[in-house]
Parts: C-alpha cells; structure tokens; sequence
C-alpha cells in the first residue's frame, strides 16, 4: 500500500502534495533521495548532472526528481527550461528521540517562499564589513565564524543528550514509584483502563509543557491514538480519558480537577 | 523492491538486522509503527494490548511487531511466555537539517545491552534523596524537575535553530565569493569536474569539523557519492577528487597540500 502511494506521486494530478512526517520519513528513507538532496544543498543540479554523478539511470534519477518536486521539497530553477537545474525549496528539520522510557519526535517542516528566503538571507545582524579584505581572507574569515558555529552546535548536542538521560532517568524514577501506589491495581492483571490510566499519566510527564495549565484533551487522544479515529469512537475514548482523568486526579496532587476540566500543576 | 525487503523480514531466518539510517527512517515512516513505539515507551504492551488500543487488527500489529523485533527495536520481555509483553531496547536519536543551503543527517543508533542499560539507570548523580517525603511530594518534585529539564531543552533548540540559520547565511555568502571567484570557469558552461570541484569546496565547509586538519579523502568519498561504489570506481573518483583539491589548494589559501595530502586551516 505504501509503494502505491509512493507510485502514484509520477501522476500529473497530484502536484500539490501536503507533506507530513510520514512523508518525509519515508521520502528519506531512501538514500538516493538522501544523496540528491545533499548534492541539490551544495549546487544545483540538472536530471543529466545526477546521473553522471551518481552513476545511476536518469529515468531512475529522473523519477526520483519527480517525487521530490511533487511534495514541493524541491523545485526547478528555470520551469521553462528543457534539462533546467533542481534547487531545494523547503526547510526541514526533525529531531526524533526513541528510547525504552522515552519516545518524543519534533518536526518542522516549511516551504520556502520566495519572499521569505529573501527575508532570511538579508539578516542584518549578519551581514559583515569585510570590504578591505581580500577574497581569501574573507573565506578564511567566514570559514572561521562557521567554525565557532560547529562548535557551538557539538556542545549544544552534547548539553541536549545529557538533559534528554537526565528526563529519561527522573521518568523510570517516576515509572518505579507509580508502580508502588498503583500496586494494587497493577496485579495480579492489568485491565486496558488502568493500562491507559498509566499511559494518560506519563503522556502528561512526557511532554509536560504541551500539557502545563489547562489539559487539552484532544491533544492527550492525539497521543494516545495516533490513528485517524471516527468521530464515534473519539467520542468513546474522550469520556474514557475524562473518567480516568477524574481518577488520576483524586490520587495525585499535581493534577487538579475544577468542574469538567484539568490542570497539571507544577 | 523497496516493500519487498521489508516484507522479507517477516520471515524467521533474518532476525538479527543490522539498523541503519535507511532502515531506521523507513520503519519510522509508518505511523503505525511510530504509534506502538510510543506506547511501549510508556508501558510495556502485548500484541492483544496495541490490538485493543489502537483498533486495528491483531494480525496487522503482530507483522508490525515482528518488524520492530527482527530489527532489534524491541523485545519480548519473557521470551517464553505466550502473548508476552513487548519494551524498546534500543537508543534512537536522529537529527535532520535539510534547506535549500545546507543539508545534515546525525544519527545514533544504539542497541541496548541489559548491561549498559543498568549502568545508565544507576547514574549516580541523579539519585535524590528525598525519604521525607509522601509519594505525592515525590511525584511534584520530579515533574518540577522533569519541567526544567523541558525549558533548558527548548532553550537549547531555538539556540541551535539561531546557530543553523547563521551558518547558513555564512554558506550562502561563501556560495556568492566562489561564484565571483570561479566567474571564469563557471561561465558559459559548466563541467561536471568544476560542479565537483564547488562541492567538494563546499562539503568541507558543511561539516568543517570532520575535515579539519587533515582531509580524510574517504570521508569526502563517502560524502559525495554515497552509493555503494565498486572499488575500481571508488579509485578514479578518488583521483579526480584529489586532482580537484590539488587545483582548489591553489586557488584557495585555507587548503594547504603538503605532499600528498591536503590540510583544512583555521
């Protein structure tokens, strides 16, 4: 079923594509899209150059062209041109985090418009006074400022992987002490309820400030359901979530109920 | 071909995968997928479980599972019982940059040893002390410190957004000296060796800490053409590649060439 998805993109009809993590993710699955892609980023490249540079079929590249330009990730430079060059005209950027007590992806996902990337290349701050330098000095000035950003990125990364062990560990600490109070209820069998009831009260700390103050239920059922569920059964897991809500809030202090609504408070 | 391998895995004989990045993006490409492995980081679940949970069919959730085990994603938390539960043994962290000026791919991807898994738990630091209080104090003074964590980590999200953007702009003003530098050659036509020679320039500059001091010709091999190349082909690339820095180094004072091999200066 994916592969026909994928397949039917070479249709004419369905230019437009609204692109989506699953998209993307599976668009990048593919290391040759990986490979145009990095290559469009450095220069931009006909049907004809990514053959000769890749040493594969230009149907093979051409069709995977096609499928970058359908989900508007990229975009000819010249439209009129017959064997014109491709450029990259959205900007991506996912962070995904998977572990056995933590699951959290981020995504951000932006085409380019014209009148935005000109907004984003005039940057004031940056633009730099260099006119007595001479062209070599100035690469070596900006090779150097890109530098000090590379570096600045490597320790950002290295602070992000502590906090994310520091989260994961304060959350296995809050696993081990749920397991206590709801020891009762844990064994000896689990029902789905309480299995949700759990699930509801880690998706609140997985993510805490996208529940802070008022809890939007709807965001909790998009978590906790993922699929894209009839209006029926939304309804059914909505009251489910409420109930076990007003539940998990008579024994936890942090989360306060005030008429039909609740509140994580910290 | 793509769906076959994936559908492949669905038989016994291959269950030790090796993951990769393509691997690692086509699992994740499918949402169903993402969803049981957000469940599982919160509590373990048995097929019969995510059936219930997630509404579809039980023999859809078990071929998803056997792809998730078969990759070493997940496991059975007791081998030999039926209808066990399953949890994540793996570390995934995948970041993705792709605009229409530079493009990066960092990812770890980290198979769990009970081991390592204990040592990470044990972290000495961040054991609290906190035996005076009522589980409910507990439960506050985790989530307070589990927020913290929140805002030090989006903290550190806009500030690498801030740094991607300015290294960015750095890159587009380097594109624009090179144009001006490489006028002659670049116009009326461009050659496939002088689109090579621009990005290699440029790939050195995208990921300037990998090629500092000296240039690892492999590295810039593996950046540039990705495929798995035979190694004949692998041997006339690295020529041109290393005619092209030989010519680069003279134009350019930031690559020095000393003998044979070529050095990155900043």
């Amino acid at each position: 079923m994916r592969r026909n998805r994928m397949d039917n993109l070479n249709t004419k009809e369905q230019n437009e594509i609204k692109l989506n993590l699953d998209t993307v993710l599976e668009i990048l699955g593919n290391p040759t899209r990986r490979a145009i892609l990095s290559k469009l980023a450095k220069i931009p490249h006909s049907t004809s150059d990514l053959h000769k540079a890749l040493g594969i079929s230009r149907q093979a590249v051409h069709s995977q062209l096609q499928i970058l330009k359908e989900h508007n990730i990229i975009e000819k430079i010249d439209p009129d041109e017959r064997g014109g060059k491709y450029r990259i005209k959205t900007n991506l950027s996912i962070s995904l985090n998977i572990s056995p007590d933590y699951y959290n992806i981020n995504y951000d996902i932006v085409e380019i418009e014209p009148k935005s990337k000109k907004m984003f290349l005039s940057d004031g701050e940056e633009s730099i006074d260099y006119t007595d330098k001479s062209p070599s000095e100035k690469i070596k000035y900006l090779g150097e400022r890109i530098m000090n950003i590379e570096d600045g990125l490597s320790n950002l990364d290295s602070r992000r992987k502590e906090l994310l062990q520091r989260k994961e560990s304060f959350i296995i600490q809050l696993k081990n002490l749920m397991k206590k109070k709801f020891k009762d209820k844990l064994s000896p069998k689990k029902t789905e309820m309480d299995n949700l009831e759990l699930e509801i009260f880690y998706t609140l700390f997985f993510e805490m400030s996208r529940f802070q103050q008022k809890i939007n239920i709807d965001h909790l059922l998009d978590e906790l359901f993922f699929t894209n569920l009839d209006r029926f059964s939304r309804a059914t897991h909505r009251t489910s979530i409420e109930e076990l809500l007003r539940e998990l809030s008579n024994t936890i202090d942090v989360l306060k109920r005030i008429d039909n609504d609740f509140y994580f408070v910290f």
